[in-house]
């Protein structure tokens, strides 16, 4: 699991995060300097491992802290997260992981199995009804044979028994431009391609068929991409043994970088485009709406969300910060008829669509 | 199942939601004559049944429609629900209830069992935050023999295989108020205590229990009453067969429709004392967080909510009908602290209390 450098791939993954997140961070305080900063915020997990939440909340208007006439900040709500992970994953968690990870073949073992996790995931909510909700994260995992009670300080690392990377991309409008969809698709797209034609067609499918919200039977928003369990074994997704793709550790990783790289030019130049074109109380009724849809679809579907809520110990403020600083249910609501902006929204949530 | 009333139970408890319904809905218009009354809407279940979901709704600050300085409403949004369904339970579901519901033996029936149910259910979220949300349900769920093909109009009705009667009532404040608390929960407890001394207390316990956001290790709110699986068998929380208890269908029953009769007493009069109590931008922000809060129970464990999404054919608008008009989430909130009129609310969401 070296790869082709020295360095093991944990570190490798670890450096990279933390990069990527500052490279993010700044790009957003770039976009809007007379904003306040994004709060930097390092915590330690009790069970093993830290991470560093940068946090941009809008100033609270209690009346007396902020004068209502005060410039608004582009940004509502946004969160970039750093965690770099490790502990016992205990034999129930395994099973849900196989059941998750089906192409992972994991061994049972009684007092669980060693883990390690090193993730990056953002999410920004724009306060502008005209600029998109973006969400990306990128991770790395890899399982261990349980540490031999016999180990000495100085001993080999153990075995590692699996690992991937999964990750991805997507973006959630109120309002559709479908040129901001062609310009983030066809961004990721040009990432992907690098690394073999098959990558952007594949994982954007994966995407629409996650993002999706059963219930309201509805796409969260225009996707990007989505994927899982990346490594060198046969990918469900991806069978075809002479389709070209990354494989080793290093090739995987190289790609997992163009993407994060990616992620700036992908998303600044919509908000750079949008940020202050002008919009009325209804536009921001209906973002409100659909941030609503948001809360639904990370509460009652997503895998991570879920599996965050689920485990001791983790850290619920950011998980939970995914959610927008204020969402909005009404009961049968008016918007979204067919003719209207807001229900072109809708048709392209309702039939997904290709934008490249 | 027909109690000592000819009357099938199925239409009793039919006209008693329908009653019910129209006397909770007239009691918050008489409240407020000046707001806009509910939204009365009748639909029809394809697959079987109807309902009339009576919903509350703020005037839409659109800019254009409402001038700001019209007088607000007491209410913000509520939902006043009626559903009488239906139809023929899938295995999968069977199985699914025959787990909520483990005092209740239902056969295995490859083609599915015929179920009848019926129930109120009520959200109401005012605008003040010193007026407390509250909830109440009030269901009876029947379940048949699969009828027979040779049966003909006139025959006897199937065979009733199960029975039971569900419900409760619990209060969400977003301050504490004590009186308010021990207001509400003696009025329901002089209800249950007609009908025998272990009523309250063991309801009481299971609201405590059932009402609990794990992932925030705190109550929704300072409970009431939650209970399912009433009908004449062995309650598994009311074991002892000494101990007095409504046990069949009519004193159920009785029973029931006492307890929705106490709702307007209980509540009513806390919105009275409460609406037109001052408030401030920070206590509406506060209120606004908490109701984050009861978003998160209600898409994240609620049984009612979770059931409703997975069944085709549900209806959505009137499953959320339950979340606010708006939520709040702050990464990290500074609002909560020990000292703080916010952290003496969840000071007994963290330790339950007893309030009578």
């Amino acid at each position: 699991m070296s790869g082709t450098s020295q360095v093991p791939m944990r570190q490798q993954v670890e450096e990279f995060v933390n990069n990527l997140q500052e490279e993010i961070v700044l790009a957003f305080e770039k976009l809007d300097p007379n904003a306040p900063q994004f709060k930097r915020d390092s915590w330690v997990r009790a069970e093993g491992g830290m991470g560093r939440s940068c946090v941009f909340a809008s100033p609270i208007d209690d009346g007396a802290t902020v004068s209502s006439s005060a410039p608004q900040s582009i940004l509502e709500k946004a969160g970039v997260n750093v965690s770099v992970v490790h502990g016992v994953l205990p034999p129930p968690a395994i099973r849900q992981m196989r059941a998750d990870h089906t192409s992972m073949p994991l061994p049972d073992s009684p007092d669980g199995l060693p883990f390690f996790a090193a993730g990056i995931s953002l999410v920004v909510h724009p306060r502008n009804p005209h600029c998109p909700t973006v969400h990306a994260n990128y991770r790395y995992f890899e399982i261990t044979e349980p540490k031999r009670d016999d180990a000495e300080p100085g001993d080999q690392q153990p075995k590692v028994l699996a690992w991937w990377f999964g990750g991805g991309s997507d973006l959630t409008p109120s309002y559709l431009y479908e040129e901001d969809a062609v310009h983030f698709h066809s961004t990721i797209q040009k990432a992907c391609d690098k690394h073999g034609p098959q990558l952007y067609p594949t994982f954007k499918k994966w995407c629409d068929e996650y993002f999706f919200i059963p219930h309201r039977k509805e796409s969260r928003g225009i996707g990007g991409l989505f994927f899982d369990d990346l490594n060198e074994g046969t990918h469900l997704r991806l069978p075809n043994p002479e389709v070209p793709r990354p494989r080793t550790p290093s090739e995987i990783f190289a790609f997992i970088q163009d993407l994060g790289k990616a992620f700036v030019p992908s998303y600044i130049p919509i908000l750079e485009l949008r940020h202050a074109q002008p919009y009325t109380p209804h536009e921001r009724r209906w973002q409100l709406l659909r941030r609503g849809r948001y809360v639904e679809f990370n509460l009652v579907y997503d895998r991570g969300t879920k599996f965050g809520l689920m485990t001791p110990g983790a850290r619920i403020e950011s998980i939970l910060m995914s959610l927008p600083e204020i969402a909005r249910w009404e009961y049968m609501s008016d918007l979204g008829e067919e003719g209207t902006e807001e229900g072109k929204l809708l048709a392209v949530l309702r039939e997904t669509r290709n934008w490249v």
